[in-house]
Parts: C-alpha cells; structure tokens; sequence
C-alpha cells in the first residue's frame, strides 16, 4: 500500500505521516512552498521526512502566494495575535484544496492508495477547508476526477486528525515516536525555526502539549 | 458580476470566455504554464485575453509536469497519432482538478461570482475530469471550500460547452466573434502556433469546422 502524506514541516501533519506509516503505507511526502512567511516550516518537513523514513519526498512550488488575501503570504496584512471571530485573516484562499489538488495528482502518477492530510476541524474550525465536509466533498471529487476513480479504485483521502484536539494529536503522536522538536507551527517562525511564542498557532501548540502533559520542545526565540 | 475564466489558448476555452463576456461578465483569465509541450498556447492564451477585452489575466506556472504520468508533459511518453481505447496518454493527472482548484482561489481573492471552464464530455469522453459529474463535484467541493460559500455564496462552477460537439462549440463561438485563428489547440504545435494537423487534438479541431461549415482558419505546419 502506497500513501502520499502532505507535510507542511508543522506538528499536525508530522503526526498525519507517522499514523500513515504505523497504518502500513509506503508514504511519499508532499510539500509545498507557496510563498508563505514561515518559510522554516519547509526545511522542517524534509528533516521529519527523513526522520520518519518516507519513500520519497518531494516539494513543490506553488503560486498560491501571488494570489495574496492572506496574512500568511501578503506582507501587507499583519498576523494577528488573538483570535477574532469568524475565518481568521491567516486563511490562505483555496489553500488546501490547491494542495489536495496536487497530492491527487501525484497520487495518480504513483498510484498510491491513500492521502493522508493533516487537517483538524477542533483547533481550526475557522477555517473552512479544515472541516469534515470538506474531506467528504474533496473524497467524491477525488472518484470521479481520475483515473483509478474511473477503474472502480479511487484513492481514500485519509484525514486522521480531523476530530481530534491538539492534545490528543500530541498523545497519539509520542506514541508513535514522532520527535516534536523537528516540527515547526509558528506562522512567523525565523529562519532557523525559531518560535514567537504569541501567535496563534503558537497558543494552540503550546496549550497542546499542556493539557497533554507532554515536555513542550518547541525552540522559542527572545521577543 | 464578476468570473475568473480559465484559459488555455485552446479553442473550447476562448469560447467559455466569449460566453462569460455574453453574460455580462467583467473576466479575469487565468492560464497555466505547466511543462506542457505545446506552450505556444500560452502566447496565444494571451491575445485571446486581450481580443475578447478581459479586465486582467494571470499566468500561473504550476508543477504539475514535475510529476510525470502524461504525454503532454513527459517527453518520454510519444503523444499518439490515432486516440486508443479508455483514458488517453495524453490525460495530465488530475490536471482539471488543480486548474480549478487555483481558479477557486483566484475566485476568492478577487470575489468573483462563477469560474468559467471550456471542458467538453462530448469530444474528451476519455479524460475523466471532463465529465459533468466532475463539474458537479468540484460546485460541491467549492460550496464547501470557501470563504465564499460558508457565507452563502458560493461561486458558481461553469461548463457552458460540456454537452456541446465541437461543431456546435464553433458556431457559437462565430456567433459571439470569436477569432479562431488566435487559437492554438495542437498538442505538439510549434513556437509559432503552427499546428501539426495530426494529431488528436488537430482532428477533432479540424472536424470541427468542417462539421460547422466555417472556414478553418488554422495554420498547419508543413510535415
């Protein structure tokens, strides 16, 4: 059994990859640098890739940036430190159906059988393309878009996470083995993966690894 | 009202445009360099932007040729002379998918009402992402995806020639003065545009306009 796994380099999608591996998939790594700020996340990914010993890895670049709209790719928009009400100024347009869209791709090329996405509806329920509906829509769109869909075979799209809090993805992980401190979630991380520490997804991973009762590896840098 | 039209340079997708622009349309295009041979087609998706008065257009370049699987892409794999049985090789895996997918985004961004696209079932009966039951899909993909459509407004998807022959395609677009010769639909056209006449997609082109009983207005290379 083969698996793409989308690996942003952050926490969540770590744990996506090393369920997919515990599962029994052959995982083919996927990721993407779509002009985003927290450029660390990319170098992350290949080191958790390497550590949870995938098939291949491959990055791709995406022009989701040039689009703008989002405070993740447009300088002008600043991050926010709190979260406000209703889809945070940190969604990036159509970003993951844009990257599910192109694990489907490579999906058909290897003939895998599975997506694993790392996508969790608890801590993102502002975001639209984190919720379980979305999985669904992107399923049937995955059966009748390709070819394996065509032949009766269509790739799962497997979202793991979905339902889960951050402590419970942290919990599942360490028992997996995943090393944490090779992970990076700040949306504006420096170079070297350093953390703020103040912005939201800084809050939710370090409340995270709180309620889980787990060490917090994170790397935070002097603000 | 406002549409982000996919273009190719192709001759189905300058009709989509033209269509939108008949609606009454202010049209954003959108083309894709993604490896493909036929790259002439984006020199020509741009004339055809301009021609049919569109209020901006955006090349993208996207990776999907880096994955392989497709003759219109891997020059390892011949683009065939007669169209076979099932799915062709020139099919680029889950290319419409990705298409639409940063159409969406662009969608989003701009706030645009409808995303228009010139797939067609009846001539690409063996590309699985040309089917209405694709289109379908991805409207419900995109309901769900967005800022848009968890407002209650979801963009609306458009395949305005997915039922129509290519004939038909033709005298529509001659109805809404569509230049044709702007048009670059050969698989392996040469840098000028200058079609090879031969291939699949030449074929169906040429058929077209016999069938529409207009003169064809392409230009084939000697070979």
């Amino acid at each position: 059994m083969r698996a793409v796994v989308l690996l942003s380099g952050g926490l969540d999608s770590a744990t996506a990859l090393a369920v997919a591996r515990a599962r029994g998939f052959e995982c083919f790594s996927l990721s993407f640098d779509y002009g985003q700020r927290h450029r660390a996340e990319l170098a992350a990914a290949g080191g958790i890739a390497e550590a949870l010993g995938v098939a291949g890895h491959l990055e791709l670049v995406v022009p989701v940036g040039e689009l703008g709209g989002s405070a993740l790719t447009d300088p002008a928009i600043a991050v926010p430190k709190e979260r406000g009400n209703g889809i945070p100024v940190t969604y990036v347009p159509a970003r993951n159906t844009v990257f599910l869209a192109l694990g489907l791709a490579l999906a058909e090329v290897r003939r895998a059988d599975a997506i694993f996405v790392g996508v969790n509806a608890v801590d993102y329920s502002g975001y639209p393309d984190c919720r379980p509906e979305f999985i669904a829509a992107f399923q049937e769109l995955a059966r009748v878009a390709t070819r394996q869909g065509v032949e009766g075979n269509p790739v799962a799209i497997e979202a793991p996470l979905i339902e889960l809090s951050k402590a419970q993805i942290i919990q599942m992980g360490c028992e997996l083995g995943v090393d944490y401190s090779l992970t990076v979630s700040c949306y504006q991380a420096d170079e070297h993966g350093a953390a703020c520490g103040r912005c939201d997804s800084c809050r939710l991973r370090r409340a995270g690894f709180a309620a889980a009762g787990v060490a917090d590896p994170t790397r935070y840098r002097r603000v």
